[in-house]
């Protein structure tokens, strides 16, 4: 551990000009992926690369890496960094907060004349947002997840290709996917979630991706007039829901502190204030720490529905369309940022992060660790998103220590079988 | 009373023939107001009527009126009807049952070589259903509680006036509104619901239309992710509305045989399965035979939104957007349907009507009462409503028997003060 730290006021100040590319009138930021405002960030964020000497590539699906070079160019270098998009009515800190950390800790290793031994480079990857496209594309096509072609191919609501949207703002590279190995890679991030905040800890020593189980529901009732119909003779499908919507309720309560239990969306049909619903659609969104705890969730939530059905005589077709596996971030490189937090001496806990990022997309194929900062009242994908100062120079701080800690360790690491 | 009887079997294929009128595939019909298939079974209603020899007048609402005359062309004539617009996928005899039936007694009346003292009309009204326009908007005019103008300014989805449409299809009468007054008025209907069915009943002795309220209400919490978001801190408006959904049914079942509380719309929003949804609108349908049980519900809803909304950290817009008071009928005129199921031997029971019909506007300004019959499984407002043929005959000859009681009576009817 060294004394090191980032310059706190500059990495605000960098927070501050990249979130006027796309300011809002409310104090957010609308930086729609592959939209001229991302030209524009990417643009700025190039600009300052360039200035600080770094060398910069653009791979062939448009993420930018910024490269410092360590002492032994033939090592695998770390990286650190997250995307420079938003949602469309973003706030300024959802992944811009992870690039420009990560280069402000390049930055501050020129400054204090500290080399490393391994290069580091900053990344920020294409489209993690989804707000056009599905979300993380940019970091699925560069672990191979995703064939490259069928990302290219994905059309916007104007009708073209992402890759013509791409070229057209300047950004299809040249760069080859993965082109050098990587030793690492970390990411800070807004907890996105009020948990940090609420236990007045200032670092989220993010231990892993939650699983995630996505179901659709669609309960099938009898489509009646709300006059003449008495009540015990209604098969109401929407009757059906709402005790289905506080059942899940139940499950993600039922399950420790980990456990989510979400309807987002619920629609009845015919959807008339004097007809009795024949038919709901819903959705069911299942998040946990444990995939056994998840399958008790997925159990709880079978046995229940069909019990609703059979108690108010609908019909149930449950569908699972989502089942991602928990993603257990990489011991070596969470205790990397833990220790980093210990030896700052900023209070810290593990998290599980509920929410997906680009993190998640890479830990399948290279060593890789988040770390949180607090946002206020948890409020994020929302112009109101917020965090402190005080906060943003803490994270930047420990990201410092734990990339100097990854850059100028000679051994590999290795990935869990 | 007198052993005069309907032909079943001719009222049968009169519905069947005008059910060909805008058959669709699953044995339904398409009839919407004011359509070229609402045209052409005005065009055959009034074939049949001029065929018969009664005088056929179309007011400037377009309702149909056919009159036989009476012994004393003096007196105020008794009215007989329904309407022949129908759901675009309705059934064959949702208001097609109470014109035929009301045709047939006077085709009945030919046939036995009855006269009565009173002229007996038979009513098609204009636009029942409201599948374009609001509902029961001929009656509603009629009775002047719509002005003609605001009635005929309404636009259709063309873009065209409901006058225009009126004219188009060529029956924008030249008879004034209420040209004569008139005795009573008499709608035989189908239940559109299955307490009949159930009982074993073949005649509803139809006492009142039930009062309704409608209520509009917003729940506002806070739009967070489902992932990073843990329960506990939720402030979430579908689980708050599941929560109301569910009173309202409890408040429904509480409330007695005539008790009804329905939900029939429910938005959250914003609607996608990650989100928890921040704010909720739906509506609430409460229906009831008692003005006090009414009060009661109302009551019940605000208070338990009030507790939903402080129990989730919720606010809460609760709106009454109708209020239409129950509808007594006039007990002479129920008391002559009454008198004639039981002078027939057809099993009965007083039922409250929980929908809206044209009576309920006709009640208003003229002595009125309604009757059903049973439809199977309660399955109105669908292609596969039916009723049995024996029912329909049984109507017929209930309405038969309280016209002839109606028009053979001297004595003007009063309304209740």
């Amino acid at each position: 551990m060294t004394n090191a730290r980032i310059d706190g006021k500059r990495l605000w100040q960098s927070l501050m000009d990249m979130a006027e590319i796309g300011a809002t009138a409310k104090g957010g930021v609308c930086r729609i992926a592959l939209s001229e405002e991302d030209r524009q960030a990417r643009d700025l964020f190039r600009s300052w690369c360039e200035a600080a000497g770094y060398k910069l590539r653009v791979d062939v699906f448009g993420n930018m890496f910024a490269r410092r070079p360590g002492r032994d160019p033939g090592l695998p270098a770390v990286l650190v960094g997250s995307h420079l998009d938003s949602q469309p009515t973003g706030g300024k800190f959802d992944g811009a907060y992870g690039v420009l950390a990560g280069l402000e800790v390049l930055r501050s290793l020129d400054d204090m004349g500290l080399d490393t031994l391994r290069p580091v480079e900053v990344v920020n990857w294409t489209n993690e947002e989804g707000a056009i496209f599905k979300p993380m594309i940019g970091s699925e096509v560069f672990t191979g997840a995703m064939p490259l072609n069928s990302a290219y191919a994905m059309p916007d609501p104007q009708g073209r290709t992402l890759e013509e949207d791409l070229r057209a703002i300047g950004y299809l590279g040249a760069t080859d996917l993965r082109p050098d190995a990587l030793h690492c890679y970390f990411e800070a991030h807004i907890e996105q979630g009020p948990v940090l905040e609420r236990e007045g800890e200032t670092i989220g020593v993010v231990t892993a991706g939650a699983g995630i189980r996505w179901y659709t529901l669609t309960l099938t009732g009898v489509e009646s007039h709300a006059g003449p119909t008495p009540m015990d003779v209604r098969r109401d499908a929407l009757v059906g829901a709402a005790h289905v919507v506080l059942a899940v309720r139940e499950i993600g309560l039922g399950h420790g502190e980990q456990g989510r239990g979400t309807v987002g969306c619920l629609a009845p049909y015919p959807a008339s204030p004097n007809v009795i619903p024949g038919r709901v659609e819903m959705t069911v969104d299942f998040r946990h720490a444990s995939e056994e705890a998840l399958s008790a969730m997925d159990e709880a939530l079978r046995r229940v529905v069909a019990e609703i059905a059979a108690r108010h005589g609908l019909a149930a077709d449950l569908n699972q369309t989502v089942h991602s596996p928990l993603i257990p971030f990489h011991p070596d490189v969470v205790g990397l940022i833990r220790d980093a937090a210990k030896h700052l001496g900023y209070s810290h806990r593990d998290i599980v992060s509920g929410a997906g990022h680009d993190a998640c997309n890479i830990a399948k194929a290279i060593p890789t660790a988040m770390m949180f900062i607090p946002c206020e009242n948890g409020i994020s994908h929302n112009e109101a998103e917020n965090i402190s100062p005080e906060d943003s120079a803490a994270g930047g701080n420990v990201l410092l220590q734990a990339v100097l800690r990854a850059a100028n360790d000679p051994e590999p690491l290795k990935m869990p079988a």
